[in-house]
């Protein structure tokens, strides 16, 4: 009775903070503000590159930021001792109710843009993993590249009308992709700045063929990994090739350069929107919508230069969201089939791609339930976690303002995760970080658990928001064209890109994160 | 009458202010925010990259920042036609009331730091200018280099006890330098990943073979260009040296890079607190004395990303400071014949160049007053202007606060000035940022002419504040050692450092960037 009044009354204030514009602004700025102000505000004093405060570690972004300083922990179990806690028994997977496949898609696509550590490729460059390639920010360099001879290599380049702005593109049948890589197997000249695709030397083998001939020229190496990741950028690259039509038949003055400068300020801003709207609201616990409001931001004091941590490449490894099969156009694929072959969306199309990741449901994130395609890459996060010596997870609930955990029942209510915990850690202080994040109990009404679901909001907050498009005196019409900034304020979700940016008409097909059958539980 | 009683209540306002720490911290709080407060904050929403805003504009460092977009100005006379402008006339130089040598010298070694435009080596290569090399922070490249590299060539790299951490020097005399670059007139192949010193060709000429002998090996292009230069250079050498001493001493089991780190971290923030503490001071009109205290940036709303406009390249040139003739030692020589001459530092040694340099008064900021030799840079730098296309100095009044001056007799009360604008251009509204700057009359009580007090007290306070070192979770003794946390209490102005390294006691020798018979104007 108390607890449904209460509710009704939480439910009235939501409506109100939402329907009521000034309250809502004053309500997303508490709330935002609330989150940041979990952890401490950077720049961190460390980086992976020394254990203490130095000038380099301070600058050199080539290394990862830290939240906490490098602290061996004693105790902790030989790897393959932790594989039984993350393998997913036969059996139907454990569902996550809230998510869709396009969630984890979305967090894909958009943590390969800035999660960028370096790559190991023999135990004796594993060092190598306390460094990182990123930009540290969202630039969307899935889609134009990392630097500027990457983005050159990916543009048109053409002056001519009807061409300004655009980014090489190649249509099959009505559909409009990235043009293929490679002739022959071969990468094409002009595309010799991109990064090659990661596992290029898997692609090139005799029964890889087909794939690798549908591999796309794009700015990520990591775009062709998962035809669900080549079709988020598909659908920005076509974002991006209307809007430059849009830009130059408004502006016909404006030259190439500038027509795809602006293009790419209203995609990234467009894109940044739909980070907050749609899939930070997915994610967060409260029935109240966050927004895009980059006035938040503005005068505070967590808008600090952006720097990916070596906490933060670990912890946004939801592999438990991956199911085993995947249905691609209406046939069911075993996951590892699916990967690196984009012929699974050429085949269907782009709105049929985003119907079929919308109509499917996520796996629950948690332990014993990561797809065996993907058990190897768990047992590597926590080498990773362990080669730049991240304090163990016990300290992160501290540091983000939870009670340290003294027996593993603090970790999580499920007596079988307590039990695997025990069977392999002297006690929970010894617990690895990237361990301990999905061993905890899911949040009521978010897919994670929530010392991640903290982490996340925290760095997802205080490095969106910070983005120069976003700041004070950039944020504006003459940044963006009259066009653009008309278009940035129609962009809430990947629906409103998806259907500008089809032939199809998507009717009411259900393009979302959230289930459609997924309740708020009060 | 009534004058003198508001003199003597403002008087003591600044000592009770001064000498009460609470009051004085908020009334430090309070200038600092209303100077930096004069202008927009950064983000900058344009670089010289492009006359719009773009990714590129708020991203590439390479590039210039600039307060203003891009302004073609009508008008503008041909660059000879502004040499009378600058021409000093034969006779006795206009002097400054308040600032000695030491003034200049200071300001050249702390710009070259992070002033840095790319050079222009031809007319084909103008565009160069638009560019920039810099780290866009205090960091002491001078000392420490540019790069990783650099700073790796110039370190002794020894963990050998009562080596660790130091930076390469020798001895000559009793004083210590650094290392002298050449070997019988070819750089050491030690210093190969270093930048060549400035104007190298023309110290490559026979008759330059002496000078060429005694260039130093140091991490800035610039530092050998001016043996006052050199001077400041070598003074922040010994102090890393000594502080590498003291480290060491204290922590016998940190290695030479933990050492090296340290001292770095010192060194950096004593030279950012005498950067406010003398050098600002020294120009501010006011007599309450600022400090540099770091959380005054902590939550500020302009703690934002550092980034040097082209504006500011340009308002730090201040030639006219500099007289016809530098005394060393007992000896006057023409400005030109001590231009990269060591030899003048190293014959009376460190304390003595300090105490010359103290000893000599500074000319007067303003027209009619640059020294022959200085002349062609007045009039590269009003062309360094115009190919970025800087909007006329009309603009930036109004961008600083101040009234657009509708006359001539706005920008200057003096009337040469006001007839010698006259003469070449056609309204007040066509006067080229440079010249402006340059032609409005000084302050009282400052060396400076009003906007440029304004423009260099903004980016001073904005972009030495933001140092990552002077940061919240950064700014505390874990980052310095409890002995380095002590030697940055104990440091305010150049003679202390001066004092620590050099073996001749300076009694009451004065060194200081403000003449000693130098009193303010209430």
């Amino acid at each position: 009775m108390l607890k449904s009044l209460r509710n009704t009354i939480l439910r009235a204030l939501v409506r109100l903070a939402e329907s009521w514009p000034w309250l809502g602004a004053v309500v997303n700025r508490f709330f935002i503000n609330r989150i940041v102000g979990i952890v401490r505000t950077r720049p961190h004093p460390w980086s992976t590159v020394h254990d203490y405060t130095s000038w380099t570690a301070l600058t050199d972004q080539t290394f990862s930021a830290r939240h906490l300083p490098a602290i061996p922990t004693p105790g902790q179990p030989e790897l393959d001792a932790l594989r039984p806690l993350f393998q997913r028994p036969p059996g139907p997977a454990d569902m996550c109710p809230k998510s869709t496949l396009l969630f984890p898609t979305f967090a894909q696509y958009l943590t390969d843009g800035f999660i960028r550590t370096r790559m190991s490729q023999s135990e004796a460059d594993l060092q190598n993993l306390r460094q990182t390639t990123s930009n540290h920010q969202i630039d969307l360099c899935p889609l134009y590249g990392l630097n500027a001879a990457q983005t050159r290599a990916l543009r048109l380049g053409s002056d001519q009308p009807g061409q300004r702005g655009r980014l090489k593109s190649q249509m099959i049948g009505n559909e409009e992709y990235s043009p293929f890589l490679c002739d022959n197997g071969i990468p094409k000249p002009e595309f010799a700045a991109l990064d090659l695709p990661l596992g290029f030397d898997g692609l090139r083998k005799p029964e890889n063929a087909e794939r690798l001939a549908h591999v796309f020229a794009v700015g990520g190496d990591r775009v062709n990994t998962a035809p669900q990741v080549a079709m988020l950028n598909t659908l920005l690259l076509r974002e991006h090739n209307r809007l430059a039509a849009g830009i130059e038949a408004a502006h016909p003055g404006w030259d190439d350069e500038r027509v795809f400068q602006t293009a790419r300020n209203i995609v990234i801003v467009e894109f940044i929107k739909i980070v907050v709207e749609e899939y930070i609201n997915h994610i967060a616990p409260t029935p109240f919508r966050l927004r895009a409001d980059p006035s938040v931001a503005w005068k505070a004091a967590w808008n600090k230069p952006n720097w990916i941590t070596a906490e933060f490449s670990l912890l946004y490894r939801w592999h438990a969201l991956i199911p085993d099969q995947i249905t691609w156009n209406g046939t069911s694929h075993p996951l590892a089939a699916t990967l690196r072959d984009n012929r699974l969306l050429i085949d269907g199309g782009l709105a049929r791609g985003f119907l079929d990741m919308s109509a499917q449901g996520a796996c629950a994130i948690g332990l014993f339930n990561t797809s065996a395609a993907l058990l190897d890459v768990e047992l590597r996060s926590i080498r990773q976690g362990r080669i730049v010596a991240l304090a163990p997870y016990a300290d992160y609930c501290v540091y983000a303002g939870m009670p340290r955990p003294q027996r593993f029942e603090d970790i999580s209510g499920n007596p079988r995760v307590v039990e695997a915990l025990a069977a392999v850690y002297p006690g929970p202080d010894a617990v690895d970080f990237y361990v301990g994040l999905f061993a905890e109990d899911r949040v009521a009404n978010s897919p994670l658990p929530g010392l991640l679901t903290r982490m996340v909001a925290v760095d997802a907050f205080s490095q969106a928001l910070t983005n120069p498009l976003l700041s004070e005196h950039v944020f504006n019409p003459a940044t963006f064209s009259a066009y653009g900034w008309q278009e940035i304020a129609k962009t809430h979700n990947l629906r409103d890109l998806v259907a500008r940016n089809t032939a199809r008409p998507l009717g009411d097909g259900f393009i979302g994160m959230t289930r459609p059958d997924w309740r708020y539980v009060w």
